[in-house]
């Protein structure tokens, strides 16, 4: 594995990270057809954060954040530190320290395939993490891994410049070319959201607003009036 | 698995599940006995709710939520709908959408042995989730399952009608004749412990306040005034 | 097994404790060479929560809560009991009666590699619990265990009388008698990790601030303009 | 929880017995609908066992295998021992000793959704054993359970009297009324997979042996000479 | 997500193919430096197999093996399928049937982050499996995924026409363009094994072989004569 | 933490081994009165082995396996390598050139809370070892930890030249100094076992053998002629 520090990334538009973070994971995750979510032990550390921006991407070794020094460095305002490990991994990468750090150079959030910790500074701090575990356990630094090559981070594959987007439904990921494309149409979806909420609020039935009667008759559904014995 | 829809089923009486749910789920667990407990992995996606009420049982595919939407059909003011997966699953089968339609059939909360997702939303909209995860993966409508038949919730049996109490601590269910009796009996169980917690609190031990010196000498507990090498 | 309850052990001094919880479980578990964490999977109930105090230990039988009783009896003020089970289990041992009672002996905290219940109450009671898991599934009082033994609690080894420090980032043990050595050592560890914060807070990179480019660099981390094909 | 040992339990006849084990647990689950699997953390402890059997169930506590002595007194020449707990929990609760009773008792296997032990010796024995771990922590006998009610083991209800058949698929409930009618499902399952089989290895393919195709296109899957860029 | 079969994909030669598995898993692994290990809960369904073959890769829906269908008519000779799910899942997706569809069609192995089952009679049809489970639970043929995209597979990126390597201790895959390069590599490095091994086998020490006393020393590392107290 | 090697520890005798790995772990575990079993996740990499020595210890970082190198320098004939790890980690620290190197120094076995490879190499060399995964993912050699000092393996506290019994059944860990004592009690316990296995076998109830029916009585069981409605 060659260890490689990748500078030139594409990023996301402020409005289109803008228009994601509005959305929401799992708005976005229906528009661009249910592809690239994180596996759910991916959660956030404190509640009610949501963001969205342009991954810097880290593959790091397991007990090592070595990498997560050198990735800092090319990050910029907006974006999102997205870290994987080469095993799984627990230990508590990221704390306050880094944070301050990330923060200084326009970060906007974390997303780790691994531990954390300084947990309430962190939400003092206001600075959102989205992890696998939190942990007090330090790592060392030891051995190089690389920055802004692609990753695959908590089962979803993640390229440097592609849009990621966290919120407390978890984590999504979408390519850098589509998000344009995925930010309207998750606003046609919201809009369209919209008028079903108020028809279901008023006590229409979803069975009637999206027709499902007739194919669940076909379907075979049986409706009895008692439990059989 | 024949696949039907049952209409006509038990419910309980709005006191009997004004009163459970004041007691909460420890209380009514103990007070019937320590059984219906669901699996510790069922936990509330935000703190501080309490419901109890007669449940509309779904069992459904993993990562299809068509039945859920014939279910709510069968709802009505005081249920908590229950629903069971063929297999372990965890998807989102519910949202805000369905929350939505729910509430609007006056269902007071949901309890799934699967995902649920627009976690913020629904706590926006104060309507209470017990579930096994929190994903933004949406599911499909394409096999049909069962509404109000006995289904296996997260290691528990759950009958449509039965009383489900779910709290901060889990989920507890009550078959449906035994509401009544396990109400009485949790009532008597909390006046019992209003005493017990009054003289814990003075400072009397557990020990005198049980009685239990002089069965763990008869057990053979040793006391010892340093630790052997 | 010997079933014994040690009356004698050592305690860490007030002031001790006092400067333990106050670097919290991060600093302290790296200003004592990053050992003694307990497993990830060791939750506050609630968060916010921080103690430091003296190990009362429990070596108990999954799902019996008997030695509970036997072990309050020997806390005194400032101490932290902490539960280990003799097999894996996540029954509710311990609720809010208990806790009435612990708090009653001057008990600051639960740290218990099993179940806790009653978690709404224990919160309006502010007495914090560190555990595996929440549940409402009571316990029987029909195997003896011991008292004030080493014990082995999620996975680290707790000797009576250790100093155990438990906060949002876990929960780490410092043996007797190295606590005043490490509350030393976290003493100065926070005020270098001051100076170092207010450097990157100002833009400084971690890179340049613990020199680390020539390490990199003789390690074999390349730069490359752009992600190579 | 009333604690009761039942007498009179139903019994699967022998050469449905025999039927249901000759076709296997993946054919017996298919052909009564896909329901009644047990978890799939249910393993053989030796591969290549394969059993069929009426149902004596246990319901006992973790840590304790007080009611397995007294629910082998409840079993007959071709019964299978089922046992469920009331907590997860891994510990030996069986072994070589109650094996030879069991056997002694012609019982022809045992499930367990706990641990059990002595591994090496049941397969000298050739005595076939499906559970949730291996474990060689033993249990004491203490507290009271039931033999022969209804219980939930490894997530599917199982009535005394039911057919449980395990192979080194899992294992899968059969409802004792519903045993004749799965067993002849079974067997006309089977020799109709006989001809798809002969069909399949001739080079068939499962797309026109099932004319799938036109379904397929219908519902939009598309054919592409090459991976889009 | 578009749900399209792509037809043409990359094949490794035969003789690549056979290097690739004589070295074995870890080998393999080790000589591509240590990158395309799948997780480690992939485990073959039963010992000794050993395959290196293209990848033809399907992604799937939960509970669904529609494409699998669809997949087996994209093999031939030499092939191993890899099927990757949207979400966790465990179900029985293949089996014997499809096993011998695909066996016809000279696939030689099947790589799945689902279940999988008919375990005995798969090996004795000597057809290799690895999976995250072993399940009876059949599946529906209802949603459509996609045959020859990219996949996450658990945990790693497969793309098809990759060599996918598989044996008992587990599953790495080497990108296509990169397998005559990492054969090539592996045979250096098992060429190299056998002399150390030799070495090793005499007695000589790797803290010799390697020299590695230096480094140790200059890490700080301290050799006592007795456990200090 | 101090980083160090000690050279000096003492040794269970041979005949003494012998003894106890002829009873086997769940016999020596019930011995010494059910302490010291390691968590039921370690498991055989190949079934069938069954050995007793003295434990050398090793505490290793994640993903580094420099101290096992320094490990085997301090082994002799008869002693089982131990492996813990300062964090829950699963990659493949021991393989086929360790064990030729462990096996040439006289050790007999390896139990490590961490992953193995090369499988089917060990299984051709007879060498067992008992690990909590098997993953071809390597480790490198970069940060130091100890050897022969106490260390907690698989929530078990193991000290240098401790007894370590392990089997099919998992593994036990029995202190220096009272593995003569628990030997004999497993001679002891073992010669007890044939006259129930006798007992039992011919037909004879563990109710009868062990007379619990009046015990059972006391404590409230019921026997019923059926099921209650």
């Amino acid at each position: 594995m060659r260890t490689v520090v990748v500078r030139n990334i594409p990023r996301i538009a402020p409005e289109v990270a803008a228009t994601l973070a509005g959305h929401g994971v799992s708005t976005v995750h229906e528009a661009q057809g249910r592809v690239g979510l994180l596996k759910t032990y991916m959660r956030p550390i404190w509640p009610g954060a949501s963001v969205a921006g342009s991954a810097v991407t880290v593959l790091a070794q397991p007990g090592d954040n070595w990498m997560l020094h050198v990735a800092i460095e090319q990050c910029r305002p907006g974006d999102v530190l997205v870290v994987a490990c080469t095993t799984d991994n627990t230990d508590g990468m990221f704390g306050d320290l880094l944070a301050t750090s990330l923060k200084a150079r326009g970060g906007i959030g974390l997303v780790i395939d691994a531990g954390c910790r300084d947990v309430r500074t962190l939400k003092e701090m206001d600075f959102p993490v989205w992890s696998r575990a939190i942990s007090a356990k330090g790592t060392v630094k030891a051995t190089l891994g690389s920055v802004n090559v692609p990753v695959v981070c908590a089962g979803a594959l993640i390229r440097p410049g592609d849009a990621v987007v966290a919120d407390d439904d978890g984590v999504v990921v979408v390519a850098h070319r589509d998000a344009v494309d995925v930010a309207a149409k998750a606003d046609a979806r919201a809009a369209n959201e919209i008028a079903k909420r108020d028809r279901l609020a008023s006590g229409e039935l979803g069975l009637d607003l999206y027709q499902m009667r007739e194919t669940l008759a076909a379907a075979g559904l049986e409706y009895l009036d008692d439990l059989p014995d």
